[in-house]
């Protein structure tokens, strides 16, 4: 079988509130380099694939207002592949706007949808998985999803059912989709080894997933049947302003995947990380002989376990352990590890007392 | 009895840098301001006097680098008020510095020595306190020393061993002066009812003080013989660096007191507060319903008994409990409060790693 033509659709309209204060508003996470060869996450995103895919054939889903980021940290990439939502609507529009773009162009396509904000280790064994997926994808009508072989019972994914007599080669047909569990339900899938984790990667047809849009979102493929008739036309950017606005907000995983036949899940074990928030960063970066990950002009006394991201200010570590310190110009946020996923309050502490200058 | 003069030597030579980074070599403790009233601690230091000693009475003792400082500090004092060590040696040569100025000018005076750097609740009753001590001074060749009605077994502090039954008006005869104590030997002191804090302040007339150091620190004496002759003098700023250069660096506690004989104390309840960390901060400034303690622009989530100095820049403390947080322009400090004590290691890393800008 011949390969067909291979796209990407990025997609990188996230704001990474989670990594606050480095990531802002006008910064989010995908823009961000929180890796040690100074690299963004997008960047990385967009080098780990184009052994795959031709750079002149991934598109980056963004909002407006991260144009002028996307340019910048990706020179190569043609303007117009950059699509622009007008707002945000989860990502069933946004994948579906990437398909009619793509559907215009190339006919058809398998087309990889990726997130711009993950960090994969082992990048060969991923493009492999990859290429597998996109095999499974092509040959017949069938929607493919990245799944990850889970090593905790982790509460923050949504997992992913297979069925294990049910193979196509590496691929795994997929019995269904299950939210974000409780830690014992977790615990109980990991002793299963029924599930994976739930990547939010697919691999499809452009025709594949386009018809499942028509199918399970009529109202969505109609308004995205509005846009592609538009594009290239002087009425391009007020068709997709007014049809795009007047979308439902929907996830991909619960508008098209949890109700669609033939989904197959590749098992990916190639140290797949959502980096979903600063406590990511002691997976990511080098921890020194007292567990502390330091950045900046740091000194410790007596910190262990700690995760401190500075700059050219002293910063003075005392007595500290499972502490997250992250110090930017106009801000500072001093964290227990254990309260990571409280840093939102933060932000919505800051809205409400009109402090809008730091989200 | 007619009231001799009264003079007051204020002792403002210490670096404070257990306040670090607020403190620093060139801005020490005493000339910052720890209270809500904004004013410094040499300033109330000075203000909490003057209803007993005329500002033309008020002698400085500190070194040259912060002369700037106490004259900015301190418009209304005489200059010539303020003496200049040319090296810290310590209390004795300070005390017996300040002695032979007041000697020089006055002949005789009943003299107060006073640290700059302590703070006082109930200045009324403090007042009442050292007006009993200048008359014990007064009334004959009497060392006196404020002690400190002790409320808990404090192992920071010197203790005052009194004789209960020697009392003269509400003074009581010193038995003895006893190091800084464990915690077992501490709390025995304050279960005995027969110690008290020394406070490091002391009433004496300058005639008993000089005629002390002459008994205890001959050495010493015969150097501040000659500085005193050099007063007013060509030779004065030579005499005064030759002499106190080569003084052995001696407290009044360890060099005079725990030697001499006739000494009284005077058990003071006035609200002292010697403010030895960042803890004191608790004591002196107004917390909230979470008992933090929060200056700047403060956000918190999660966090209690947490003190926060903080300026424009934004602070958000999410998860904190018992933390102290420091920021200033050029350094931040986080320090667990149960290692307050420790702030003193990050200056010798600092010394060390030649960051010495920070200090």
């Amino acid at each position: 079988m011949e390969p067909m033509k291979k796209t990407a659709l990025i997609m990188a309209g996230g704001r990474g509130e989670r990594f606050w204060p480095k990531s802002r508003q006008n910064l989010p996470k995908q823009f961000l380099s929180l890796t040690d060869d100074g690299k963004t996450m997008i960047q990385l995103t967009v080098e780990r694939i184009l052994p795959l895919v031709d750079i002149q054939d991934i598109y980056i889903a963004t909002n407006r207002a991260y144009k002028a980021l996307v340019r910048e940290q990706l020179p190569g990439l043609p303007e117009e592949n950059i699509l622009c939502e007008p707002v945000g609507r989860n990502t069933a529009p946004c994948v579906g706007l990437g398909a009619v773009h793509m559907q215009k162009k190339y006919g058809d396509a398998v087309m990889m949808v990726l997130a711009s904000d993950h960090l994969i280790k082992y990048t060969s064994i991923f493009q492999a998985t990859l290429n597998d997926a996109c095999e499974v994808a092509q040959a017949g009508e069938n929607l493919v999803t990245m799944g990850i072989t889970p090593d905790t019972p982790e509460t923050g994914y949504g997992y992913i059912k297979f069925l294990p007599d049910r193979a196509r080669g590496h691929a795994l047909k997929v019995e269904c989709f299950v939210e974000k569990p409780d830690l014992e339900t977790a615990k109980e899938y990991l002793a299963s080894e029924q599930y994976l984790w739930n990547s939010g990667m697919f691999i499809w047809k452009v025709s594949t997933i386009l018809d499942n849009i028509a199918r399970y979102l009529p109202d969505t493929y109609a308004g995205l049947e509005r846009i592609q008739a538009a594009i290239g036309t002087p009425d391009e950017e007020a068709v997709l302003e007014k049809e795009f606005t007047a979308f439902r907000s929907e996830s991909i995983d619960y508008g098209v995947m949890e109700k669609a036949e033939d989904i197959y899940t590749l098992a990916g074990s190639f140290g797949w990380d959502d980096v979903g928030s600063w406590l990511a960063v002691e997976r990511i970066k080098s921890s020194n002989e007292f567990n502390n990950v330091l950045e900046g002009n740091v000194v410790t006394v007596e910190t262990q376990s700690t995760i401190i991201q500075g700059r050219d200010k002293l910063i003075a570590a005392v007595g500290l352990e499972d502490m997250i310190i992250v110090d930017t110009d106009d801000a500072l946020l001093v964290c227990d590890k254990s309260h990571a996923a409280d840093i939102k309050k933060v932000l919505e502490l800051l809205r409400i007392s009109d402090r809008t200058q730091y989200l």
